[in-house]
């Protein structure tokens, strides 16, 4: 299997900007996330100060930022990644059904917005998942329930139902909704997940649902659920001045590792994550 | 005395960005360094990895940098700033002859490159000294030396000239020296500042130069002759994650807050001292 130098996670300003200093300094990247960068980025209204941009609409600063990151031949692998191993020498990383290796890991994956539903940690590995490409394959035949925070979800839901009896799809975006005929859509407000030894039920403002398993499907992961092991701070990883957290060779940059939440410094933490990433490389090939 | 909110110290990427963010969040503020912007923007070759502005030659980064500024109705004060006292509720700072007052103050000076001569600490004050218009009036009919890193300090040495009996300009620049018939220009690489009480003479590479005072101009001070008090690590002023020092309501970005140096992290960087800065100003009014 390849192992990558660097696997980048995330592909909002600190990912691309991470992606690109990485690839400056000649190494091999996994860059993971969205191929349209951020929602975030791509419904700001006016982003006033980005240094270089000024008065830039965020459908702009979008296209100005994936410009440059493809000017340089670097690819977005889409995807979403569910976990992150520490593995000592190197991070093992799920991708949807997929395990891929690199040797230090970036973490731009951006900050939870809102907190986890009332249940949702207790009930998390025992029929509740964030993932349905991971682990759909667990619920053939049986009755689930999404909730979903962006309309690219909808694949899937529908990846989902064709394995599982029964999809019921809670959209908990604006959008219109545009799912294959096997999912239920039902428009609700999730409130609690209940349970005993396994989530059996999925509490709403329109009444109580039953299900095999949740999948709670949001823009960002909470990075201690996504990194076992890692040191956190609230819904932020705890990061230093060069980006590193507390194990060895994973860093974080932007949203994630603290506030303010602002594209430059977005930006220029993904830069710093890369630079202390490369110097973290050279070290161990050095020591080796 | 007119107090500003945030005094802002230089006018690289860290400094405008700073300023950039301090305007956008209605807080007074002086933005006090080169109307160019930095010398190192403005001759960097091609910047690859500054997400946005993609394979930007440096004068075209320094124009579109200072064009944001610019519409943005933020006007830099030329100046240099020779110290920053902590009064303990405000900051006073010594810009050239005058003396200013702000309730912060962001230092985004850059670094200084290469070691001080040998000798230059230790007469610092003492017939050493980093401003000419600062204190010219000492040196009057006075023999004096200007050590130049930069072509702008021409203007510098022609002050010092109408007052100091002798003027010797070392230029430690590769461009054209153009400066009034009064002031004396020697080539010479200086190697050490000697004395007793206080310093009498700079040995160079092409003998010695008897003086009464000679004047070090380089880009940046040291932090910690530029802030008494002021915590440091080596050239580098230390930071946390927000960009705070060891003195409320001071703060650091950019190559000043320590390595890399790198545009967009230092533009980051300038976005996270000012809303640090406007944190502490709107928690210091809500505590009065």
């Amino acid at each position: 299997m390849q192992r990558y130098d660097i696997a980048i996670i995330g592909t909002g300003p600190a990912g691309l900007s991470a992606a690109l200093t990485a690839k400056v300094r000649n190494k091999s990247i996994l860059l993971i996330g969205s191929k349209n960068s951020s929602v975030k980025v791509e419904k700001a209204h006016e982003i006033q100060n980005y240094l270089g941009l000024p008065k830039i609409a965020g459908a702009d600063m979008q296209k100005a930022f994936l410009d440059h990151v493809a000017s340089m031949d670097i690819e977005i692998t889409e995807g979403r990644v569910s976990t992150v191993y520490a593995m000592g020498d190197y991070y093992s990383l799920q991708v949807g059904e997929e395990m891929v290796e690199a040797s230090s890991v970036i973490l731009a994956t951006g900050v939870v917005q809102g907190k986890p539903l009332p249940g949702e940690e207790e009930f998390l590995g025992r029929g509740v998942s964030y993932c349905a490409t991971c682990d759909a394959a667990l619920y053939k035949g049986k009755k689930t329930i999404v909730v979903a925070y962006a309309k690219k979800e909808e694949a899937e839901a529908n990846f989902l139902a064709e394995m599982a009896g029964e999809v019921v799809y809670i959209p908990m975006y604006q959008e219109e909704v545009e799912v294959s005929d096997k999912v239920k859509v039902v428009k609700a407000i999730p409130k609690e997940i209940t349970g005993a030894l396994k989530a059996n039920a999925l509490v709403t403002d329109q009444g109580t649902l039953e299900t095999d398993g949740i999948f709670i499907l949001r823009e960002a992961v909470a990075p201690g659920q996504l990194v076992p092991g890692l040191e956190t701070e609230g819904p932020h990883v705890k990061v230093d001045v060069s980006m590193k957290t507390n194990l060895a060779g994973c860093f974080a940059c932007g949203d994630i590792a603290g506030i303010p939440y602002q594209y430059i410094k977005s930006a220029g933490q993904g830069n710093v994550a890369a630079l202390s990433a490369v110097a973290y490389l050279d070290q161990k090939k050095h020591s080796a």
